[in-house]
C-alpha cells in the first residue's frame, strides 16, 4: 500500500502518521518525509505492508493530520496516459515500447497527433492513433476535439511527446498537474523555440532537457527532471538536435517513471521527488 | 540532534522511534530510514529539534529498540581527523585548504608522513607534521610510530589520502570501519597497484576513484563515494594519472563530508549513505 | 569521402597524406589524426569534398604509405547488421526503431533469437527473424546455423544486444572484429555472469555498461563505449538490473552509431574512436 | 613547439600547412583542425618535433595562408596571470595550490582583493597580495588602481576567482579575450545576481558552472567550459551555494588548464576548444 500525504508543517508529524500507520496494523516498509522550511510544508510518501480499508485509513488520517491535507491512500495502480504528438518518433517510440512490455508503469490509451505520420508506428503497436489535423479549424476547436478524446479515455496524465503546439489557458486549466511536457532545453535556458538553434549560437558546452508538469506560464511548470549531454565546437545545430532527442527520450522516460510510481509531489511550483 | 540508529529489522520500528522522540520533546526536522531487506537490518538517521539529555534519550532508545542496536545520541560535533600521506599533494592540499577555512566538518590534528615532502605546505597551514620514515625499520617498528601519534592524538577518523604503504592487519583491526582510503581506479576493477597504467593497456573508456573504509582485504571495504571521468585514446598513462587525481580529490573530499556529517552506516561490507 | 588510414607511424605523415589528397583534387573537410607513441602506429580519418576514383586514390595512398598500411577509402556507406538476442527486448527495440526511422547508420538485416520470444518484435517492424533453439543440439551445430545465416546476408557487424550465450573461439575467429557485444557493467569490473548481483554485493556507488568488440578472451576485448549510472543503498539486485538496462541500451546505441560512421579504430586489442 | 592558426576557411589549408611545415623540418606530432562552415572559418593547433626559428616560421606561414590569418608560434610557454578576488576562497584556494605544485599551467604574479580576508592565504603560498578596497572612490579611480598593478605585472590573462564587482566596458576593452570569468550558473540560465537563489526558486533539478571570457556584455562572453551536478528538493539555497562551490572551483581549474595549454581559439563569441 502506498500513502501519500501533503499538507502544512506542524510539530510531531512523523510520530503521528507512523503511529497511526502502527495503530490501523501496517507495517512501514520504506518511508520518505521532506519539510519544506521556507514553505511550511510536509511532504510524505509511504510504503506499508498488511491489509487495511484504503477509505477508513483516509479518514483516519484526514481527522489526525492538520486541515487542508492532501491525502491519497493507494492511488490506482493502473495508471492510464493519452500522448500527444507532432512528427518526431523519438519520445513516442520508446513510451511505446515499455507500453508493449508492461514496463513504463501505465497503459498507452491512445496517441493524437496533429500530424499523421506517427500513426505507423502506433498502428504497429496495436495502439490506438487519432490523427487530429489543425488545417482549417480555430485553435478553439482544435483543442475540442482532443477534449473529447481524452475525456472519453479518462486518462491519469497528458504526456506531451514533442508536441508542437502550445495549448490554451483554457485547456491546461482542465488539467492541473495532469500534464507532462518534454522541454528539449535545459530550462530555464533557452525557453521557446528553437533551443537547439540558441545553444549553438551561444556556444554552449552542454545541451540537456526538462520534463516538466505544464501550467499557464509557457515552459515554466514545476520541473520533474533534468539531464545534459556534452557539446563542442564540432557540434552543428542538427547535431545538437540529434543529440538532444538522446536526452530528451531518456528525461521523459525518467518522469514518466517516477510520476507513474506517485513519486512526485508539486506544491508552489515546485516538485518534491522521492526517487 | 542527530540520532543514528541500526538494528535488526523489525515490525513498527519507524512508529516506534518517531513516537519515542517525540514523547521525549523532540520534533523530527528530517528522518532518513532504510530496511536492508535481504539482511533484515533497519537504519535511521533523525534530525531534531528541542532539548534533551542525550543519555537518558539513550537509556530509552536503547529499552525500545531490538537487542544489539547500534545507537548514537549526538555524536561529537567537533570531528577530528588525522592524515597519512606519502608524496603527492593534491588530495591533502584539498583537506588543508577546507580545514583552514572551516568548512572541512572536522579539524586536521595531524599530518604524517613517510616522505618529508609534504610539511611544507602542511606548515604554510599551521598543522602539525610529522615525518616518519620507514627506512631501517621494520612493519611494525614504523607502525608503533604511527599508532603514538594516533594514540596521542585520537582522531574520530585516520584518513589515508594517497599513502602508499599498505597498512598491516592488526594495525587495521585497531580501528574498526575508522581508517578512510582514497583508491585511484573505480573499484573493483583494477585493484592493487599501479591501476592508471592497467586501465591505460585496457583502453577503458572511463576512469574512477573511490573512497572506501578500510579493512584486513586490500581495495575490498565498503564502499563510501565513487565518481568517474571520461578518457580516451589521446590519453597517455600520465595524462589518465593527471585526470585522476581531480577525481580523487573530489571523491575524497566528498566522502569526508559525508562521513563527518554522521551519514553514512556500515553493515556486512557495505554502506548506508544518507545524503 | 570518408578515408581510413592505419599504419605503422613515421615522419611527415600528416603532410603526405594531406598533400597526396590536395593533388588528387579533393579538400579536406575535417581530419582527425592519433599517434599512438607507445606503438608507434598512425591513424587518421579524413572527409574530403571532391570526386575521383576511390579505386585510384587507394592505389596512390598504398604507394605512399609505409608498407602495411591498412586503408580503406569511402567504406560502404550502406552499412548491414545481424541481430543476436536471447529474451531481454531492450536494446533490441531500440535497434528496431532507430532501424525503422532510418537512423541507426545501418540496415538490419536479420534478428536471430535463442528463444522466440522477441519474435514478436520483429514482426511488429517487419524485420525477419530466426528462431534457433539450442535444445538438443551441440554448441557447434548450433553455431553452424547461426554461420549458415549470416553467410546469408553478408553483415558488416554481428551484434550481440543481450545474446546470453558464449560463442566459441572458432566461430569469434571467423569474424575478427565484426562482432560487437553489450557487457552489463563497467569493465573491467565484474567479468562473466550476473555483474548486477556481484555489484549489489559488492556495494557499489556507480554500475556501468561496455560495449566492445568480441575476441577469444570474454569481456576482454577491445572497449568502443563506457557509461555509468550512480546507485546507492536502496538499489536491490533487481533495481540495478532495470537502472542497467538504461544504460546498456544507450551504451550500444553510441557504439553502433560511432562503428557505422567509420569512426574507431582497432590497435593492439585498443580502440581509437573519433567521436 | 605549438603552432596556432585562425584564418577564413579556403580549399586545400591542412595540405598547406602540413606541407609547409613538413618543408620546414618539422615533424607533426599532432594536429587538430576545425572548419566552422556557417562562419567559413579555419582554426589549427598543431604540435610539432624539430628546431625552427619561431620568427622565420611565421613569416613563412604568413605568406601562405590567406590574408588576415591569426598565427601564433610557439605562444609564451610561460604564461602568467593576475587573480582579482573578493570573499570566497575556493576558486582563489585551487589555483593558489597548483600554482605552488607547479601544475598550474600558469604562474600567478599577484593577488588582487576588493577585500582584505583573502590576503591570509596569499601570503602562506607567498604570492603577493595587493589589498584595493572600493570604499570612497569612483568606479573608475578603483579600475585605475587595478590597471596600475596589471600594467605592472604585465600578465597573459587576467581571471575573475569569484570577483564580485562589475568590471566597465572601458576596463574590459582594454583586455580583449584576456579576461576570464567564472560564473555560478549553468549560462544562459539564471544571468546576473544570485543565480543559486533564482535556482532554488524555479526548483531546477542541476545547477551548474560557466568559464567564460568576458566582453562588454554582462555573462555573455564566450564560454570556455560547463559542468553541471544534479540537486534535489533537499537542498536550501545555501545547500546549492555550497555544491555550487565545487563545480565553481573544478570548471575554472579545467577552463585555465585549457586557456594556458593554448588549446582554446574565439571567433565571434564562440570558442573552439581542442581538448
Amino acid at each position: 500500500m502506498v500513502i501519500l500525504i501533503q499538507c502544512p508543517d506542524s510539530i510531531g508529524l512523523v510520530a503521528k502518521v507512523a503511529s497511526l500507520l502502527q495503530d490501523n496494523g501496517l507495517n512501514i516498509v520504506s518511508m520518505r518525509e521532506h519539510v519544506d522550511k521556507a514553505q511550511g510544508r510536509f511532504f510524505a510518501r509511504v510504503q506499508t505492508e498488511g491489509e487495511v480499508y484504503a477509505a477508513r485509513l483516509h479518514v483516519s488520517l484526514a481527522a489526525a493530520l492538520p486541515e487542508g491535507a492532501d491525502i491519497r491512500v493507494n492511488p490506482s495502480p493502473e495508471k492510464r496516459i493519452t500522448v500527444l504528438v507532432t512528427k518526431e518518433y523519438h519520445c513516442l517510440s520508446d513510451i511505446l515500447v515499455r507500453n508493449h512490455f508492461g514496463t513504463l508503469g501505465a497503459t498507452v490509451c491512445k496517441v493524437i497527433g496533429n500530424h499523421s505520420v506517427l500513426g505507423n508506428i502506433c498502428n504497429r503497436f496495436g495502439v490506438p492513433f487519432v490523427h487530429l489535423p489543425t488545417e482549417g479549424k480555430t485553435k478553439e476547436a482544435f483543442e475540442e476535439e482532443i477534449l473529447g478524446w481524452i475525456e472519453y479515455d479518462g486518462p491519469d496524465w497528458i504526456v506531451l511527446a514533442k508536441f508542437m503546439r502550445i495549448l490554451s489557458p483554457s485547456f491546461v486549466a482542465k488539467f492541473p498537474l495532469r500534464i507532462i511536457n518534454i522541454h528539449h532545453s535545459f530550462l530555464p535556458a533557452f525557453v521557446g523555440a528553437n533551443p537547439y538553434k540558441q545553444a549553438f549560437e551561444r556556444g554552449v558546452k552542454l545541451i540537456g532537457a526538462t520534463a516538466h508538469f505544464v501550467t499557464d506560464n509557457l515552459d515554466e511548470g514545476p520541473i520533474i527532471a533534468q539531464q545534459i549531454n556534452p557539446v563542442d565546437h564540432t557540434h552543428t545545430t542538427q547535431d545538437m538536435v540529434k543529440a538532444g532527442k538522446e536526452i530528451e527520450t531518456a528525461v521523459l522516460a525518467k518522469a514518466l517513471r517516477l510520476v507513474c510510481d506517485d513519486k512526485v509531489f508539486v506544491f508552489q511550483n515546485k516538485t518534491v521527488v522521492f526517487e
